[in-house]
């Protein structure tokens, strides 16, 4: 009897897309799940395609070409644990494990290194695109041992997105270990920011120039024919023009503004935390989707602290003058977004040592996955010229845009800030560009605080070494040379 | 022999101040340190007083009084761990052992848990106040069993800060386990949001009305007269009026602008961000100090991207009418950064059932610390008149004053975004403000979307219920009551 060529563990949503995508691109594929009866289920479904049900690890394992090559799709945590424990005894050398699931890179890491001592590759790698995208081509960023990666590769390209651009598929080598899901993370927290960008843009067409969301919906149409074109525009164009069927009102005015998260944008804020880089737009998303979650809190405290949205007052000529700054603003605040992001990648690859590839990395995020846009094409043009590049802000293409364009993101944040409109994201992106291109920042004052209070002393502007200030008698000593 | 009343370990500069400290209240001491020649050291410095020098554990744990009573001052983290292991043998049920480091709260839930099985009562407790305080009056915020805070209460109380306002003592039982370094976590969040705000203030005053430091220095000197009156106020008005004995400059302009840190405020960021807590302001100034760490990099890109930093022009009364702006802005600032601080202590207080006492954690604040300020009474006045207080903007005195504030801070915020310089954390103050008092934010939007794209679900607005929409076919799916 012939062997398959891969097996896919879990037929979750996930699982069974990606287990069907596999088989569309001619593979073989057996399947496992811990329940059986999901098994049957996706047979059932779809008959006549190259699947072969499995029932039990044994029967799963033995069904496999060797070296096998298993795709986990099952809950990431203590299911990846569990699935992996339970396959061990049944694996060969050589093997490969495939963790697809939306693993804490942390989690990767270690996973990776105990599964190293019995021979086993175990490759960590992000999938995004949701169930369309796992389904007809999602955007993989695997990571692990590189030779293993070699012979996966083919079926992984093969599922993948590609870029409508050149063609190219949208999954490359991430790095050792926990780089895939590492990279996935980062993606991930981007996402928020993008998302927490165009929110606060609707916001202030809304409250502050009192747009209807019809109005909004066509003007995110037309920002997704230039610069701004992402998959996040496009649908959000697409949300504001689709009306509740049940009551005649624009969907997203029905729909309730507490906003949920699985996490990931947690985690990208809390390792940017320990790495020491300053994610100030990704946070503030972050935050924003919590303070959007005490709704009952909001509501009681809006009855106490009076309103004072006042609608921005401008004639025609100003209000279209208007929309295009915040036109500019976005794309203005977009790229700082992925300047913060792209600088975490960078402080996180030192870090852990994984040589990440930030060309290769666009690319591959250019389909399939959900912060697909056109303007990734430019942060790859940016690493391929300089793959060293220190930050996104300092590329040739993206300085002459965000010199054209912070003005205007002045502009928004002054009118929104006066407006009694809260634009968390929009303010942290000026904020990290005035900051970065600033040689001199007040930290020299709480420099000298720490030192007052703390003796925890100082560096001097004028001459190497560490000191120390003796404040209450006007005197300095130098600590190291 | 006659056994000493309380042991301390550890003679670096915290433990041998604070074992001074002790003495100096009448109570006779017994010291140890792993090396024994620092506890010769402070034996030979301090002749003539109350001080028992051991040099073994077994000397230091038989010198003790029953049940004994042992603070730890040593390097938080291993350094407590292997002092803990290397007592225990040693201990009898009952004993108190108290951890005066900067520990992370998490490890004292799991160090009071361990020695639980013991019987060995363990305290963990923040102690703020530098080395100054550590030897006059520090604020203290011990957490652990309430019957054994009993047994120490007194000696606590003899050594802390006493409030100027009433002579109280600034230490009070915070509740179980980890809960008082978890406060002393929080009151060093706080303290890096209150000193950024200072910076930022003075970088407005210094970069955009072309202000001398001395200038500042005395402007500073006023606000610390009234409502601004704190230790931080006070400490930044000397060291602007501070000049360099070497070069004749101001000392804040021959320190280097790069800020250090220990870490407590990322872990507050951390926390919030586990908690699901917006605190935005606090984790804006952690990224402050991050942005100031990468001076060279600063220095690279402030040669490539021009710099923008227009003096803000004014005439003289406008000028004053400014400042006036800065101070209530500051004023404002300060209360939402207090707001979202102690909001984070009712959500860990919640998690944890901690119970946390929040007026009296302002009061112990009020002396002995960092943040010590006229200001923190009126919190503890706002706890007492409403335990239950859901935001201290919701108190009726802070809330009279945000409301005759908030306009300062949109003038201070959009005059300093005009002149390129960056306010991060009067920025979060004041989307925190507009965005806790909106009843509707545009996280529908986001709701939206996350729906679109991977069918997370939505609430609505006019009725119960968690809906899927299927954004292709204008259906909406209800999908739990």
């Amino acid at each position: 009897m012939s062997k398959q060529q891969i097996g896919v563990v879990g037929m979750a949503v996930m699982g069974r897309n990606i287990a069907l995508n596999i088989e569309s691109r001619g593979y073989s594929v057996a399947l496992y799940n811990r329940t059986g009866s999901r098994t049957e289920e996706v047979l059932a479904e779809n008959p006549d395609k190259n699947l072969k049900g499995t029932f039990s690890i044994e029967e799963f394992v033995d069904s496999l070409e060797k070296p096998r090559k298993i795709l986990l799709m099952v809950q990431a945590g203590r299911g990846t644990d569990a699935t992996i424990e339970n396959l061990l005894p049944h694996l060969d050398e050589g093997d490969i494990l495939i963790d697809g699931g939306n693993t804490f890179f942390q989690d990767t890491i270690r996973r990776n290194e105990y599964l190293a001592d019995s021979g086993i590759n175990f490759i960590g790698t992000g999938i995004s695109g949701g169930e369309e995208g796992a389904r007809f081509g999602p955007s993989i960023m695997p990571g692990g041992q590189e030779d293993a990666y070699e012979l996966v590769k083919d079926i992984l390209e093969a599922i993948s997105a590609k870029a409508e651009e050149d063609g190219e598929p949208c999954v490359t080598y991430i790095g050792p270990d926990g780089a895939g899901h590492y990279v996935k993370m980062v993606h991930n927290g981007i996402e928020y920011g993008d998302m927490q960008l165009i929110a606060e843009s609707y916001d202030i067409m809304h409250r502050g120039l009192g747009m209807s969301a019809q109005e909004i919906g066509k003007i995110f149409q037309e920002w997704n024919e230039g610069v701004l074109d992402s998959f996040l525009m496009e649908i959000s164009a697409q949300i504001l023009q689709t009306d509740d069927p049940e009551t005649g009102k624009p969907m997203v005015e029905v729909i309730m503004d507490k906003a949920g998260n699985k996490g990931t944008g947690k985690w990208t804020s809390q390792s940017a935390l320990d790495l020491g880089e300053p994610l100030t737009l990704i946070t503030e998303s972050v935050f924003a989707r919590y303070i959007s979650a005490q709704k009952d809190a909001r509501v009681r405290a809006s009855q106490i602290i009076p309103a004072m949205e006042v609608k921005l007052s401008f004639n025609e000529e100003e209000k279209q003058a208007f929309i295009q700054d915040l036109h500019d603003a976005l794309y203005f605040s977009k790229i700082m977004s992925y300047a913060q992001g792209f600088a975490q990648l960078r402080s996180a690859s030192e870090e852990h040592e994984w040589n990440l590839p930030y060309g290769e990395i666009a690319k591959i995020w250019r389909a399939g996955c959900i912060i697909r846009a056109k303007f990734l094409q430019n942060i790859t043009n940016a690493y391929e010229k300089n793959p060293d590049l220190e930050n996104l802000m300092l590329d040739e293409y993206f300085l002459e845009i965000i010199q054209a364009n912070h003005g205007a993101v002045r502009r928004v944040v002054s009118q929104a800030i006066q407006a009694g409109i809260p634009v968390p994201t929009y303010q942290a992106a000026i904020a990290y560009y005035d900051s970065y291109r600033s040689e001199v920042l007040p930290a020299n004052m709480i420099q000298a605080q720490r030192d007052f209070f703390g003796a925890h002393t100082y560096e001097r502007v004028d001459k190497e070494g560490v000191y120390h200030f003796l404040w209450n008698e006007g005197k300095e000593v130098q600590i190291e040379d």
